[in-house]
């Protein structure tokens, strides 16, 4: 045995049966403090109430306990200051910090461990972790909802071609297709809320999994942490990562509203479209290509989709089948957390910026608002009203499409002559209908794009926001 | 072009701009019809309501509403007797109601498609199934955990082992052990519920994408089927499928609890752990092997999650990258939403009913639950009420275990001069928490394991079951 | 017991053991015989073979195997006739099959299970029924590929916008781009047959998992059934998915690549790109709509991209952590199986036919070609040649591209001294480079879209394929 | 702009025809460097190649050539010394080298990226990369069968329970259950050899996607990088991971078999089963239980099967979809690709190190495998012998089975004539096959557990792996 490795054996704070020491590369593989030193805070604000309720329990003395949250603060301001050397070979956030506080404190730094696990530890800092950053994420959603209002608010009033099966259907304002959005991500919003609110429950002091005969309070390290609520089963805390799958989900569908997003800003920026035009400085060029200017930022959205589902689908298989209760295939909880929640926060920090430096061209959306048979159900729906029934009115408008079709000719080419020998139904007023405004406004059911409803949805959206109108 | 194939064309409801028929191989590919025809009450109940607002919207006369209405039930009897024969060519659900409708009544039956679309129907017809299936799990979720509940009141007092890592680590009450699940499928419970609440949104009235021109009343429609709110945005309304899979989410987190149900049952059920014999009723032989008797239900349940897992994947790809608002690839939302729905039904159906069929074997469990050093974390809290440092106590009966089992020996087996060597805090006193009811029985922690702790959880889940105790 | 009751239980074949029937809701959980009547055939086929090698062996007389041939032909024909009558209550098709067997003739059918368990049967009937099916996939494959060589050969020298970021980056040939699936479709090919040859390996004959003590003769079924080999380790070969696995994945990847081909259509389909027209019979319309026609076909298959992957998710996590060797959870394995093979196939299929019906229009795509700065490139490569560095000459093209895009100017707008002032390296000889046919012809690179290697790839694919050039 | 801004902005080697500088969150949000810094070396030799064939074809001189190498060569050696400075806002590990480059040696290094494009570089340098790591693979593969192998050796003639549904089936000898492994490794070995095969094309020389009017020697390339052919299409070629897809694919099958056998690891260490010692520097401890000793290797290995498959998943999402050629969404391929090939890597290195480390109880495995009816297959058998249809056999046996069961026996406790009751066609010769060695050693068809085929089957893979039997 090396006398690194004799070092290392002696810092191993489980070792006590241990005859022989961890092998190396048994430490490598099982190591965790590359990625949980991310927890660090969460790890010391936890352990502190939690020296503090010892205290109050009489676990340790009032000594004991003040030299603990010194030596806990010294510990932070050390790893935040980047002096704070982790140690592989400590394995944990959990370890590194307790080893660390023990060589600083001694003796009452072996008391902190004291009715806990550290499967307990790490279910509570994940928590208090996640419950900080979904905080985070739902301003993030709410700067994306934002720029869509302002977004809606400055083009209100202009047309552009809605669209199913990406073929032109109806013309819609510009203003209700982007307040789409903001439905959807109010959805996320309302999704991770409730995420919150399920995962605010008290993991500490499921101990090893059974509970503790140490005289703990629970209550009062819930109540001094912000939760309201202990977990009521111990077995069922140690075991359950329900919070973090949540999590992965809600990240996972915000993700995907974004892909969608994305796919309509990589399409309108493209030639073909040219609906919008997006800043020199949220694209990039080619390095072959001279000319070409590229929707990355959108692309890269859309592409990250599949990284956060991955995400979801690794941590359900490495649930699937595990006994109670805790298992160490846990331990491959945070990685996929961590990872989809930076690629959701970055992905919609940069969208709400990319809202900002997207220029919509008027003129090209109303031109594409505009023939190409978008007003063909507000044809049928004139016949509906001179009480044609729909399915005939569909029929007859679908027959004058076809004719149109077949002379190169758009519905408001033709004359009214023409359209009577298809119905004669069919009379002078038939012209207001066919016109993009006309069409547009005349949609005024409850979520339509009527002008009225959007400029009514638009001021709704804007008051929850806090937007001055 | 065949009869067949000009009587299909004929048929098409929107063929009118179509100079040549589907092909064959078209209709086959994209029917839905052999998995939407499921909808068919949901379709008929929102038909139904649409036409009475249609009614009261002066679209349809009070008497064509009427037959409407009378032609709609006919077709339900029709369909529910088995004599309604479904037309592929017709390719979904909501067409071959239609065109049976008009068949039945005639002209008034080419009305009922006014104002809305077939995108606005499926939306709806998913929702109020959904809707109702969703009350049906919740039924199936609490039936599970009575059945856990009837099993921790049946065994209250069983001791056995707890583990983590799958290796023995504290003695713990198996009636806690049981109602850990009660806690996982209690926030099953709360997820479904919360899915509902989100879901309860009444989508119709978003007709192609754009709203109508149409006079309808959304708010009449969304009162008589019992949705508290409609849909704020047409747009978003035909582009959405959160929905779909938020359900599948929850689906696959309930199977995915399941999966770990089943693990332990199966290892439960094997020679080694010998913890359970489950009902002959509920097995199954080999066809080889004479003596074999198999633990074929937690094994399916178990390999199922991937089904469910695999749905929610599926639907999440789908989605990936869709520009607004309905686009074709939305067909594929159906079949993983009723797969994972009928997997998950019937897994927790068997489930409650297994539950109903497993005997623990009490002397079994109490045995495993002895020795094997399951005590020791109690040895060392012991020595932390003496004043001893946690990480030294830890350290000191590590030591004392790896002398046992060189030794050959339980910790029980000790002479208290013995134990003394190993550390002169250890008094006479310390033989009280090493037994395996004085270390239950201890852990009176919040949650804990111990009987008094036990009994509360199981006297609260029983009165919130309407168990009478 | 009810009468029905009795009567199944005396029929499962298992049942000696037993005390108590089944229940019928545990017959509903793990019957197979829904999906699995499809291998009637291979299982029917194995049965033979396996008879015929019990006679040669001694185990069964020539008699016994003559009437057990004559009589598994009888429920072949009786099968595909559609009288036979499948049973839940027998759970599988094997059990089935064995029944209706015995039922006929009697004795000797009662010893067709010999050494052999149903493990070995599904195992066998799988692979049988994958290795039909994987021929017939591959045949589709080359239908697919075929249809993109008869459109290469039709439109040899139409020029195209070739895409990056899904903007235009540099002129091609339509025949170019068609060619790319070519290669594509080939790799699936090829991993579906590296599949097919690692997966055509005997199983039968590992009999419950240890092989058997009966005096079977692996080698003759395995002739007689074409496989090339015998599989060696029985406990492997009961546990063994891995064929269904990579048939999963080789679907899910040919769906994928139907995926990308699908988006294309789907865009081009569009007003905005207006590059294809689709026949009539391979589109659809809207209900409500009355002048759309909606590319649905391809928006299916890109849909069912994720039907399929999650089919292949759902094995993965079904397998997931299984213990050797047969656990019943491996009975998911094959519906995920058949519902990609069927979604593959019928995705295949109607691609095939699909592009048959689309018409490209040449026009456009020539128009949608020029200008846009898409020979950029060229002129960047055009200052190489001339020795200036290629860094330096994409930052002299860069500018110009600026310069032109400021005034509203094309490259071939720009007269040579406009050039010249950002760069005397450019000459008269310039404008040669600036054209589309210039740019396409002189990409002669091997693998490049000049005329000349496209029309030596479409050669050799064309050979490849069969087709007369 | 600040002056940081301007410097970054004329860093950018594409930025020509921009007017603004990248926004520094899109820098951030689009660099890839933090990952595609380990292809340095790969990005380098491909650099060299083409270099050299620049200056074979004439397209750069020969000392610009040989300035080129020597620059590269000390990049490569700053790099590897651990002094090169990555800088984030030049976005990948291409732009990192090819600007030291120019900085180093001024205007030739701007000549190295004549003809070729970052795609291109990327392709290369992935499959440069993957072929060496695909080798790597291999190997560590090769390494675990031989674990297997040794261990086999070791414990030749040791008998153990054969399972099936987890329940004890028939005797087996461990040596057969080890090596079931090797056939799964060696299907893995094989699948990635297809893998390698299948990769090994040269991607370089597609240019931007449309092939280059330079004229180029792909064949040169491809003959000094090793790759026996080029790549047949540029479009495709800048379109294509499928490559990256099998690979996860491979490696994801090579994790759910290590998942496999790490839950029998797993099985095998608790208390109940008990069949396995691992290795103290192997396992870890409890940081609150003194006593515990924790299979956490095989537990990490089990949970990361997850996360392989989760990559896998992944990346399919992230291709859905994805219209020609290049877009940028196909940056997000090697992250998941690194993750994975890292945890399969550690995982297989840990797993031979490990299958060093496990001690087999051999009494245990014997104890386990005597006894519970796991001869009554045998039993059966004898009875087929003697010529009773093998359905009756099962039955008779079935009906023994249930009578010992009911009287606490087991088969070999019955006298002969208690047997006979059930059959006389039972004699004294029965008692021969009812012994646990009897059983394993019957079973000699081909794959089988007889001990005569286990050595057949030992000895055949000793050769294979190169180890002196």
């Amino acid at each position: 045995m090396s006398d690194q490795q004799q070092k290392n054996a002696s810092a191993k704070l489980w070792g006590g049966r241990f005859s022989e020491t961890t092998a190396a590369s048994v430490e490598d593989f099982t190591a965790s403090i590359h990625y949980d030193a991310r927890l660090y805070r969460h790890d010391i604000i936890g352990s502190k109430v939690h020296a503090r309720m010892l205290a109050k329990q009489g676990l340790i003395s009032d000594e004991e306990c003040a030299a603990i949250l010194k030596g806990l603060d010294g510990i932070r301001a050390e790893i935040e200051s980047g002096r704070f050397e982790f140690r592989r070979e400590l394995e944990d956030i959990h370890m590194n910090i307790e080893k660390a506080l023990t060589d600083r404190i001694g003796a009452p730094g072996e008391k902190l461990h004291t009715a806990r696990s550290r499967n307990d530890q790490v279910a509570l800092d994940l928590r208090l972790y996640l419950r900080e950053e979904g905080e985070a994420l739902l301003e993030l959603l709410e700067a994306v909802q934002r720029g869509f209002a302002v977004l809606a608010r400055r083009y209100l009033g202009t047309v552009m071609p809605g669209y199913t099966h990406l073929q032109r259907a109806q013309p819609v304002l510009l203003s209700h297709h982007l307040l789409a959005y903001v439905e959807m991500f109010g959805r996320d919003r309302d999704r991770f809320a409730d995420w919150l609110k399920r995962m605010n429950v008290l993991p500490l002091g499921a101990a090893a999994m059974a509970g503790t005969g140490l005289p703990i309070d629970r209550e009062f390290v819930a109540r001094e942490l912000g939760f309201p609520a202990v977990s009521a089963n111990s077995m069922d805390t140690a075991a359950d990562r329900d919070f973090a799958l949540e999590f992965l989900f809600c990240a996972s569908v915000t993700q995907l509203h974004l892909s969608r997003l994305a796919e309509e800003l990589v399409l309108w920026a493209g030639k073909e479209f040219d609906f919008i035009e997006i800043g020199d400085r949220y694209c990039t060029g080619s390095s072959i290509m001279p000319q070409k200017k590229n929707p990355d930022i959108p692309e890269l959205i859309r592409g990250k989709s599949g990284r956060v589902t991955g995400a979801l689908m690794s941590l359900m298989m490495t649930l699937k089948g595990l006994p109670m209760t805790y298992n160490r295939d846990l331990q491959e909880d945070k990685e996929p957390v961590f990872d989809a929640l930076d690629t959701v926060k970055a992905s919609l920090a940069i969208t709400a910026e990319l809202l900002e430096n997207v220029r919509f061209r008027t003129e090209r959306l109303r031109e594409a608002a505009t023939g190409g048979f978008m007003t063909a159900t507000d044809l049928a729906d004139y016949l509906v009203r001179k009480n044609m029934p729909f399915r005939q009115a569909h029929g007859v408008v679908g027959r004058i499409v076809a004719h149109c079709q077949e002379k190169g000719m758009e519905l408001t080419d033709m004359e009214l002559e023409e359209l009577r020998q298809f119905s004669d139904t069919i009379a002078e007023d038939v012209m207001d209908v066919l016109t993009v405004e006309g069409s547009v406004n005349s949609r005024v059911s409850a979520g339509g794009t009527a002008g009225v409803r959007v400029e009514e949805a638009l001021a709704r959206i804007e008051q929850q926001l806090g937007i001055a109108g």
